[in-house]
């Protein structure tokens, strides 16, 4: 096949990694870990682009026309995991494979972040690796199609 | 460091792969889902064991020795993922780290295994990759020695 | 009276109708679906106007303005209706009736979309009909002008 | 097609309709709705027959045997749509198509009226339009048959 | 220390202020009430700066960039301030105070709006107290500062 | 009119104040406190009578009786708060106005703090500002004379 | 006014009296009681008529008709107090006083009788005081009417 | 038997009858409706004693110490009905009949009125029929001991 | 001991055996059950009497009536298993031994047929044999009397 | 086909049966008991073996390779019936039918004991009929092949 | 260390100890109790001192004084155990040790004893030894301070 | 009497007492402790035995052969506290006397340790004392013996 193309889509509040609650997420801002990100891709001869929205509606969007452009997502919905019917029917709608990861162990912390509305429509769940959690997402998707 | 070692740890009912409820779990049997693992491994620099164990507190056992033999466990803990305190308290007197993973993504599946009582202890999950649930959880463990 | 003006509003990934999970949603494309809508409207002497947002604000904002400009509001809030207490309180900030309808039976499908946050401000509530979900709410709201 | 033939049956305490809880349900007597619901349906080319009936069996029995006499019902339930597991079964066990309609809005009143237990096995729900509710109900079968 | 500058963030619908509800919320009219905000802030040798979003995302962005611009927040997060994960999460995010204020009792409401998500990252609550409930938070920075 | 008079009324443990969980309540005492509150009164022209009760049934009779000597009463009802029904009754019972008040945030600690019983039959709530909470209840009764 | 008359109405299997659970009811049976409860109907001045029913819907039509020939009814409504939401629409669709009577205490009983369907309908409610429940409920009416 | 004597035990708030909610409670004083108790309790050759306390311990004192004064106690616990455990442990603990009374019908209130925790030890409940509720509990003991 | 004589009751819908949801029942008739019912137990001396009621009442009575003519009961209330304290308490009433039948295996259905309201005043429960539930039911009855 | 082969599974406890709590299990030990379902399957022509485990891992492993070497199980999982995934997904593994029994009437018992997590992957339930619960279950696999 | 000296509290209704529910209580009334108590403690050279309240108040100000005056408390709460968030305040406002005791096996009463509002304030727990509850409390506080 | 008898029965992870978790568990290895538990025993003239385990089965097989070999057993069911009906049913099912002890105050920690599944059928329960819950236990064992 081509060189596969995936998205990587942040979440709310992402945008302040590095800053935020580095007890939690640690001193990596998203720019660094965006750039730590797409270096794995390559090495797994991927080519990820990332996006990173506040907007509940732009993830939504993002999702759905992602689904002609990328080979799959690599999401971090966030604040929304919990909450979002409208991010869940929106990864339902589209026919490439979704995963859903976080930084955090969200077993770890307040009760209701431990629902996903979006698990059981997503293929797969990483959680707890810190930045690895997304490059294990990217070895997933490599991995699917060797 | 010297080469990494780890155990992979199965839990109840695993030793029957390939026969079960293979709409869910896949044609692989365990023997050669072992076998997947450790030549995986190898690809890393990593020396994996594995275990399966229907009894609990085999798995509570092998846990507990395994913090002196291992660098980390990769444990599917299977059925008792739900209802093990013991096994989660086994987790949670070791120091060494421990990953859940999962074949399927148990988000999709019957409610009672949507809550696991050892996610909290391990450092994170992985769910829904069938084998590559492994070989992430590999993956993340050497990512985290580099 | 003069001619009734209706404002026909779909919530989010509705612009996805048609090739979204058509085992529920049935083939019709937005484009087709507002157009029947119309022709539908002007056969019983109503102006309909159409529109679609995927985001919770811009719902909102169109029911504020509504008010003045419309005889009433029919809403499919999609995967809003079960989370949006802003979207309740849009309506319930209006004097024009509300109708809720969807395309869905939503009582058939998963237990969170059994409850709609929106239901107790609308005047009533037309569910599992197809596009005739809308039709009927037109008619609705012609009868209640006769 | 021939004639549409439809079964239109009240539940329990509608023959009360017109002098009960008037803020509730409004002036019009049960014989007049019938005598309107029956004139709204010739509008519409369909035979409408009315039932009310206050026992739950009465209204199992009719439906069971509606279903080789017509081709479809509405049915207003009652106090029955929240608590009859056997209504259930009976229009679980026919295969024409059933509406479930009700005069007031059932989300606004007590909580104990906010879950039906017939709404999932009807093909939809019309809820809280008064008379008209019945007449869009027709207008939703006839539209099916179109 | 310098004059005190404060951000006053009102969410969704609060835009209707006025119009909306009077029974709940009076006459007073949002541009009003901003401007007796400011006034009274004024007086108090505060400089208070109003804005109001219907957009979950830009009351989020607002709050993320208020912290490096203003010496603390009074938000009335409205219909959010009982669903948004991700407001909680950007308030958790910066080192200034935020109060909660809340026009109308919101205990005296449905039972939905009795529990805040935002209330615990908040350093305190003001409710029930109509236009004053801005004030004395006002008065609760002042104190603060003292 | 006259001189406003209030009652500062507080609940079961505060005699304890300085001494007690001061990572909680901070190091003033019940003393001291008081005599803030007389203070900050005084320089908004309210003359405030404080009394401290560890029994319900005092808190009761003095609410009741309050009635015709105080223009309003400021209570924080500490433990009380979240289980009296009695306390709730006598404050219902009043046509004085009533201001709940707590020191630390409740919705930061313990859930079963979450919820109070005085709630809704108060004017509002005041909570998380330490001394600050009872100087902006008296505020807010002056505001409301004004 | 004219000589009080009062409907006296059994729900289903209290023709058992006297033979079924004489633990729970005694060894009256019902000719006897119903015999008793007339005599001191008349010790009264009031006439009583006594039905009883195994049937919900006799038990609904029969509260309907009493609404024009009868004072008051007295209800012992038996398993149905627990789940009939159809009784209690017919108690609530008639302007005669309607009296709850239970012969044991339903609140020393199996948790699912400890909840009555009924009791927000009725006026008041009797219960634990076998067949004295029944003449204390025609002493209430009498009350009620002197 | 000689003189039957009862005492007639009221709870917390009870002291303000005739002044407090009196929609829902009416205009009659507590002495008033003390004097009208002991009249009726004349007329069926019963001496009645009256108290009132808002301390529960009080309340608790009285009962255990009636158990040898008194042929039975006739309580209405007010708010304490629905949160004592402790007035509970005191009925259970003496032998003499306890009736419980409510003016109100608390099935009509709150939920949290729903629930008695003395209901299941005391021998039976009369709630709703306001002053009446008194005389129909001294009727019941009356009965009893007929 | 004498020829055992058995009722069968059939509840309601059952009369539509082998047309209903013949994915769950089955082809077989009622007729044609009761048939191999009556003949399988013909095989065991034992003499069966089959019938079936939609109405709720009409198997109180039976029940009612059973226990003076027949030495015991096999029963599948199908719908009112789920919601019918009338039923379970004219079971509790009787002393011959009654039996719990289900066609399918109710574990397997909608979480709302999981409980029965009649198993804990039965002797024991059958469930998942289809028309084998009956010959079961036969059989322990049979043991029962050896 | 050839002579029937079924394994016989006790759970945990079971082996006490005669000593442990005669109210409830009566007087029959385990060896008796075994014998006499031998006796009874010889009867059916059926060979029956019997085992007895404490341990659920032998439960587990004995109801896995029994998939190989019987024709069904009978299970009494005793306490495990009501915690145990493991068992479950060992049942839900092999084909061979399961049948579940309880000698005593689970529903009469501790709440906790009214749920099974087995029974859903069984293809039936017997409860409640002692030793005869056995003989049922004998009966109901012969049935099944007959 | 000097003589160690103990305070030992007894809750509500505990003074009724020997007359009170003697099924559950035993016949020791509560002089006798306190006495051996007494006795107990000099045979480990503990001064115990006892005191018993049915104020919930009395028991809050003695265990505030008692902080200056003791060197632990052994409290037994009775009923307020289960309801008293202002004894558990208190307990957790003191530095000296606490011990919960409870003469009976709180767990196996009625379920709303099986939670105590104080346990998580206190050391530890010990529940259901009769007198001898005390004893063990008092070896409990020897043994801390050995 | 003899000597009096005595299991010291440890459940799953106790054997790595003194390692694991030392904030929670202290520093005393299992051996110590089940030394100076023996020490404690023959100072009060009774033999304890230890033994501990890992196995919910030989729990329970020591539980059942312990009946008949020693006076009384003393548990630290750990883990298994909290989930296993077995251990519980192996408790009902000897006539022993059995204690419940722990070493931590298992009420200060997470929710799910709240709850004992064993505490019902034990004659009592000790927690929190860290070794010393062990002494107070034999202590309990003793006072039952003189």
């Amino acid at each position: 096949m081509n060189q596969t193309t995936l998205l990587i889509l942040h979440g709310p509040n992402l945008n302040l990694l590095g800053t935020r609650e580095t007890n939690i997420y640690g001193n990596l801002t998203l720019e660094n870990l965006n750039s730590e990100i797409k270096k794995y891709a390559e090495s797994l001869n991927i080519t990820a682009t990332t996006e990173q929205y506040n907007t509940e509606s732009e993830l939504i969007s993002t999702i759905q026309s992602a689904a002609t452009t990328y080979n799959g997502i690599i999401i971090n919905a966030a604040a929304y995991t919990h909450t979002s019917v409208a991010i869940r029917d929106a990864i339902a709608a589209i026919s490439i494979p979704v995963i859903e990861v976080h930084l955090s162990n969200i077993y770890q912390r307040e009760s209701f972040r431990h629902h996903s509305m979006i698990a059981s429509v997503c293929i797969g769940q990483i959680s707890g690796f810190g930045k690895h959690s997304y490059f294990l997402a990217l070895q997933a998707l490599k991995l699917k199609h060797q």
